[in-house]
């Protein structure tokens, strides 16, 4: 991460640009306005991914940025650039995502820098290791001149792809419930007990799986997924016990996912009954949808549209920092087309003329805001 | 075992039978008819059981033997009575059951005989090191003098009592065919994939599960069961990219099951091109039915009813060493009603009351046998 930090500050100072890494190990690079004391926007992504992961997700929308620094040409704006290199969204060392964001928008609290990784170094050691000093966390955050925050990152899904758009526009980062389901029957023998007398907790549980697929075909724009099933004692030759299912259920608007889980969770109940099994079921997580700004959304939209794509309009259903920054300033996200939905994994990739598009996309998002009335507005609030 | 042998054969060597051990570790005691020459009759069941088993499980049927011979009170009959108690029956040391029985068809061959436990010992070091010599396991096969083979054992199943009867006949040890079953698709992002793009493993293993258990309900006598089931990755918020499943049909006649299976077979196959995945199976154990004696069958019904009982004709669904004893000897068995069909379990158990009727129904079929012209018949050709 320091080699990064170095190579992407190298990019920023030879732009114009003042350089910082802030206290949670964000990199920060300011791009001053016109005037001096301009409001600014934030543009950034992720620098961190995960294990075994392709070489575009996060890092491709912070090198995005500094490309639109770089194709502005010296040119200063009505309002001053940060780029924002985030550190640690993915959550793969201590379990927990959207440190470095948490930092801006002053949520990396105490109990969050005590978490530990799996060898027993906290969040604050790790820090104090990387060569910063975790006292200073508060410096991170964000002041009260931010304009709104954009975001360009990988869809990480086939959406763009199916429908050979190059950019799509994130009308809001999906909520998101996650729970555990127990089928509980009777385990007997596969051989002896016939089919009327039977209390199979996997023929339960698959019942239910087809109800869970059918209920989100119904509903549009929804996903509900049964990731994991485990069977209990699970021999080819004994009818099974108990089964365990996960569910993950995502929408952009909450009414609709609660309501679409309400459903699911009836179905299994009526199928327990019926079959003479008994359910039980465990939320894990539950997440409010997160709405992207409707004006930053529009002029997205429009700046797509000047760049010559299609704008599509998408729900994220992966969390993202900009959901994070969302809780303090405006935020939105732009997705570009990801060959076959494949991210995190070495096949990751992205087409040059998608990159080229949504440099084109940047700069018109730019110039738009530059001449806004509504941007003005805030420019002169901030 | 050594202790089990020693009262078993202290009970019969008490009714006048001579016992000895053969070289499978089968206890067999022989109780001579009137005549000298006079052809035998085969009754009992398995001695051994499974770990954490109940009390009756195989054991019951040898007593039970014991407990007809003390019945007949020193009465000799036109056959003669030879008593086995198997060894090995269930395959737990080993991986391969009925062991004992194999002996008595000359079917404990050379490469059984090699086969070896979690220890490394074989079949033959186990036989020695129980102080028995392998080299005489020709002198443990049946000569040419067997009438037949009756053997008492638990249903181990929930079918007479949710009859409410004591007593069943069986009518033929079913068929049985054992497949896994793997389901391609592609792992994918749970909250970025919609549900119209997705080939979600798991969602087409569970389709086929209703399917397979619509085919059992669908045939009279079928079981088919999915015991096991496996995901890949196993993640909450991934679409599983493969679900390894395994099944278990059977069948009290051979061609039912096949043609069963090929439905199963064929809706897998659709389910999977429908939903744009690969299933590919794997016969792991295709075993035919095995047909128990009509006469027997005839003779055990009308002495169930002589018992007072109402006889109940069954298939079984597991397999016993009357289905071995089959490919040399007419061969039938008598299910005892085995509450809540627990077996395999330190809750199985039987009603006294139902052991009676046993020995009851057991002492009727031994005068028939004795009376009956076709019985007769095969004393004088044995």
């Amino acid at each position: 991460m320091h080699d990064c930090h170095r190579e992407i500050a190298a990019s920023l100072t030879a732009l114009g640009a003042e350089v910082r890494i802030d206290a949670a190990g964000n990199l920060r690079g300011f791009y001053a306005g016109a005037e001096s004391k301009a409001p600014r926007l934030l543009l950034g992504s992720h620098l961190d991914t995960v294990p075994n992961a392709g070489a575009f997700d996060g890092v491709l929308g912070v090198v995005l940025a500094v490309a639109l620094l770089e194709a502005l040409d010296g040119r200063q704006l009505p309002y001053g650039i940060e780029i924002v290199g985030f550190s640690e969204e993915e959550g793969v060392r201590f379990g927990t995502p959207f440190i470095g964001s948490r930092a801006l928008t002053g949520r990396l609290d105490k109990e969050l820098l005590s978490r530990k990784d799996l060898r027993g170094i906290s969040v604050r050691n790790a820090i104090e290791e990387f060569g910063l000093n975790p006292q200073e966390i508060p410096l991170a955050a964000l002041g009260d001149d931010i304009l709104g925050y954009v975001e360009f990152h990988i869809e990480q899904g086939p959406v763009l792809e199916a429908l050979k758009l190059p950019l799509g526009v994130v009308d809001a980062i999906a909520g998101q419930s996650r729970l555990e389901f127990k089928f509980v029957g009777r385990a007997n023998h596969a051989g002896t007990t016939p089919m009327h007398l039977r209390y199979d907790a996997i023929a339960g549980a698959a019942e239910w799986i087809t109800a869970v697929e059918r209920e989100a075909h119904k509903v549009p724009g929804l996903v509900a997924t049964v990731g994991a099933i485990e069977a209990q004692p699970g021999a080819t030759n004994v009818i099974a016990g108990e089964a365990r299912l996960t569910l993950d259920v995502r929408h952009g608007l909450d009414e609709v996912r609660t309501r679409a889980l309400e459903n699911i969770v009836r179905e299994a109940e009526e199928i327990a009954k019926r079959r003479g099994l008994f359910v039980r079921q465990n939320i894990l997580l539950s997440q409010s949808a997160v709405a992207m700004d409707p004006f930053l959304i529009h002029e997205i939209e429009r700046a797509i549209r000047e760049a010559g794509c299609e704008p599509h309009h998408v729900v994220s259903g992966a969390g993202h920092d900009a959901m994070i920054l969302a809780e303090k300033v405006p935020a939105a996200m732009v997705f570009l087309r990801t060959p076959g939905g494949i991210s995190h994994d070495p096949a990751e990739s992205v087409a040059i003329e998608d990159v080229a598009k949504a440099i084109e996309c940047g700069l018109h998002l730019l110039d738009r805001l530059s001449s806004s009335s509504t941007f003005h507005k805030r420019m002169c609030r901030a």
